[in-house]
């Protein structure tokens, strides 16, 4: 495969970060489809990315480098990955589940590669048939696999760990076992990682332990959060998150999402409401709410029958609502 | 009309307290109600208060001691009331609009009279037809006559605002009105204060400055907050109030809820996430959530084309859940 398109470096990056005061990643395209059974057209894929682009969003999960047997949704990451890295300013994330992916998101020119592990054995052994420390092993060699490369080419790596605050199978995990894993893909080379409640268990109090324990161990390596809404604490969990720094959020649009392996999972926390949280509270995101709700339409329009969430798409804006921006002038 | 059946004594109310960390007050069969134009029948109204109280629900707002020829779906006002009051250990609350409706409480021995007025004048016109100050001078009749009851024949009063953190007509409502207003009802006699998010415009951050301006203003009287989740940021501004000391919410059971003259506005917040929240959180609430749960069955048998809201109702309980009172053992 070959290295397409116009790459936004790190530094470019690093620029996008001084304009938002939080990172919103949109996973819809990856976490929301990757359980829909309906093959989403690839234009319309490509139209949903271009349209949350031109509303601000900077950072979008566009796919998952799985084999297109194992998941026929994502038959289409090259041409969804090219499209999006034609979109100036946008942070191109791929998910890669091995070596295997990360070196098709290296050749595709993916600016982050989101490899997940499970801190539940069982979710790991169910979602990726792997043992947690094959996992790290791998996360190891993707890691090794970046170092090969040049800085300008070189993607970033997140360390995803799911199930982290609870698990379907499992029940509860233990905090000792979250710090274990975060401290084995920070030691392998994580440039970041991603803490996940997969299966929506968490209420604050937990998010802040678990954040706070982490943090503790990994130094100033950043965190980032991953919620489901699953019994409606998302958001108060992003509340808590923020109260121990952490400056970047998953969420996807509408709430879609899921996961075919933890029973019980619903959706993401809903990302246009996210950011409307974030605003509300002085955040820039760089999110034009207005242009972000229009986005739902070509959503819908490709599956009907899919539910859809979000309070901010029910009852609009407040009347004379004044972004984040706009205060601040 | 008589005083009937036995009532909780304040000393008993004091009581309740003491078993609960939090507060958890269902106003379904009020605020949910309302705007129902279908008549709720009223035993299975009753049957609705008595499964609460039997999940451990301490506190209900059971009615609006309204003109029953204004809102015939409170026509049962005082059959309503008098099988929760023969309810052990169950706070009887009801909404009062105005001193005829306080006596009526006084003497259908209601535990809590909840009267409510909107610190929006644009709102408050609409919904009571009176300016502010005439509301004021309402609620200090309310507290006069309150004044001349024995002690244990004396309600409790609260003190509702209403729109103290935005309004559909006005937009904004500036934190020095909602604390003019809460003065004025602290001085009249108010022994609680419940501030109101009546349209779901706020987020956690003005939750705090408004809620610690409010308490700086009004020393060590209660605060209380009623938040609707018009914009899915209901339960974040609940863990925002919880920082400031609040102790005691409403909600409805399943979201029902609105209001007429706020256009725009959709339910309460979820009762039953948000004991979810709170159990999660470590707070005592006394409430048990399966039991909660099967209550909803009561409401939309009776109610089959209303919108049904509620994370945990969807999901069940995390695996192997434990409950405060079980990880306290």
């Amino acid at each position: 495969m070959k290295n397409v398109g116009p790459i936004l470096r790190l530094a470019e990056m690093a620029d996008i970060n001084s304009i938002v005061d939080v990172q919103v990643c949109e996973v819809g395209l990856r976490d929301g489809l990757q359980n829909v059974t309906e093959y989403f057209p690839c234009d319309q894929k490509i139209a949903w990315i271009q349209a949350e682009a031109a509303a601000g969003v900077r950072s979008i999960e566009v796919t998952s480098l799985v084999p297109a047997k194992l998941v026929p949704q994502f038959v289409d990451a090259q041409q969804v990955v090219e499209a999006a890295l034609r979109i100036p300013g946008l942070e191109v994330l791929a998910l890669v589940p091995n070596l295997k992916g990360a070196q098709r998101g290296v050749d595709l020119g993916v600016h982050t590669l989101n490899f997940v592990m499970s801190v539940s054995r069982t979710h790991n052994l169910k979602n990726v048939r792997r043992e947690r420390e094959e996992s790290v092993e791998e996360f190891s060699r993707i890691a090794g696999l970046l170092k090969t490369l040049p800085q300008d080419r070189r993607p970033r790596l997140l360390g995803g760990l799911s199930t982290a605050l609870g698990c379907s199978y499992e029940g509860q995990i233990e905090i000792v076992d979250v710090c274990r894993y975060a401290v084995a893909l920070a030691e392998a080379g994580a440039d970041e990682l991603m803490i996940a409640d997969t299966v929506g268990y968490a209420g604050p109090r937990q998010v802040r332990e678990v954040f706070k324990a982490v943090a503790a161990e990994v130094g100033s390596l950043p965190l980032a959060a991953h919620f489901h809404d699953t019994r409606g604490l998302g958001l108060a969990n992003v509340t808590a998150a923020l109260e121990c720094g952490v400056r970047r959020f998953d969420a996807s649009l509408a709430g879609l999402g899921g996961c075919q392996f933890a029973p019980g999972a619903t959706g993401n926390i809903v990302f246009d409401d996210l950011c409307f949280l974030l605003d509300s509270m002085g955040y820039r995101t760089g999110v034009n709410l207005d242009q972000l709700l229009e986005v739902r339409d070509i959503v819908s329009r490709n599956l009907p029958n899919a539910a859809f969430y979000g309070g901010l798409a029910r009852a609009g804006l407040p009347r004379h609502y004044r972004c984040v921006d706009e205060r601040l002038i």
